[in-house]
């Protein structure tokens, strides 16, 4: 907290010197007290190492994304873990929800307590599903009507591994070109004929719906993802906060 | 479970043709049903992908490794699911310790019960140690308390990201080489002058002691340790399965 004051203050006083000398430079915003300052010259900000503008953005009217991690017993552990360290990052709101709130379990493993049923889920902007027994949560009416409630208001829905067939039952998926777990592709395409399943593909892009494919994929899916939507500078800081020099921008396809 | 089924009468079938013609081929122990099967041609597992081999290995006799997973309050979500990930798939009997059994938040975020406290925890083969917070777990004397009571019996020591200052805390790593979250470098440095600390490297391997960089690096140190128990074979295969191609291994700095 030390430290923290520290900074705030020799920033907030750089920020007087630049702002009497002329043209300003802002940090995008990242959610940190770096929002909040203004420097005199271009350059990066020394606080979150993003590239400085000369657009003040008014972070208080930047609307917060808030994203439902929906998580069913059973789910794989790193499917769900590398995106929410991703959009934890990007500032975005991470909640999780799950059939009901009584603990799950995931890989076998970690025993999870989730935050929302999906009788009171808030309405999220962007739904998220994951891999590691889908099927229960695929073959579920209620999970699919809750997704169906929320559609209206969302921006985005994300998958990772065979999270996508939880989605592919509410059928907004039908005449999308899609993705999903190595060993599921075939039965995808065999469940779903009227989804075009590519394999050898880290995520597809189809605008409003982002499929990835299996496990370690999804922290890939999941910094395209904030790239759309908080632009590539913020894409790279998380990646070069979370030391994921082996990211590729743009490694998927993205639909037109 | 009738996949599962029809899989073992069909491979037990082949087992029994091989077996009655002349030398018969093993698949290395991976924790499947295929572990119990034999083959009568050289080549791949169908099941597990893995090269099958001359040798049977009793797999009754080879012990199972116990890694606990210490997990403060704020640990990061990435820094333990990655390896989680890549030691469950190795077959390791991964279980969660904290200081108490009360639930904990990792990120801010996710709502965890820990399985054991440090007063009931099961002596493990390996303790493994993980940033987010790591300063309340290292500067807590009952935790360093609880490592030097297991010492005798363990195996391996492992650490990501700031989780290192854990460690550094009871003395084990005086003198040795060791790496931590870029932005803890220094930090380590002042804090420990006896060790000698790397930047810009995956992961520091001393025999016993194996230390990663930040967060995303964890897999890559996870991946190592399994090369070291079960072969190169078992962490190229869970690297498949998990679609982890960007793996490149050895990409740390091994000790003499």
């Amino acid at each position: 907290m030390k430290n923290l004051f520290t900074f705030t203050v020799i920033f907030f006083a750089m920020a007087q010197i630049g702002f009497a000398q002329g043209k300003s430079y802002y940090c995008p915003p990242c959610n940190n007290a770096c929002d909040e300052l203004v420097f005199d010259k271009p350059g990066k900000c020394p606080h979150c190492h993003m590239t400085l503008t000369d657009t003040k953005t008014d972070i208080l009217n930047v609307k917060k994304m808030k994203i439902a991690f929906y998580l069913q017993d059973g789910v794989e552990v790193l499917d769900f873990a590398g995106p929410m360290e991703v959009f934890s990052y990007a500032g975005f709101e991470v909640f999780t929800v799950s059939k009901t709130k009584a603990p799950i379990k995931s890989q076998g493993i970690l025993k999870i307590i989730p935050d929302y049923s999906i009788e009171d889920a808030p309405q999220a902007d962007i739904l998220a599903f994951f891999g590691g027994n889908a099927s229960a949560a695929s073959e579920d009416i209620q999970v699919t009507e809750w997704i169906k409630r929320q559609d209206k208001s969302l921006s985005y829905y994300f998958s990772v591994c065979t999270g996508v067939f939880i989605l592919a039952k509410t059928g907004y998926l039908e005449g999308l070109t899609v993705t999903t777990f190595h060993e599921s592709i075939e039965s995808l395409r065999k469940q779903y004929p009227n989804l075009k399943v590519l394999d050898n593909v880290r995520f597809v892009d189809n605008g409003r719906i982002i499929t990835t494919a299996g496990i370690s994929a999804g922290i890939d899916g999941a910094l395209h993802l904030v790239t759309k939507i908080k632009g590539a500078a913020m894409a790279k800081h998380i990646v070069e906060y979370m030391e994921y020099d082996k990211w590729k921008p743009g490694e998927g396809k993205i639909m037109d």
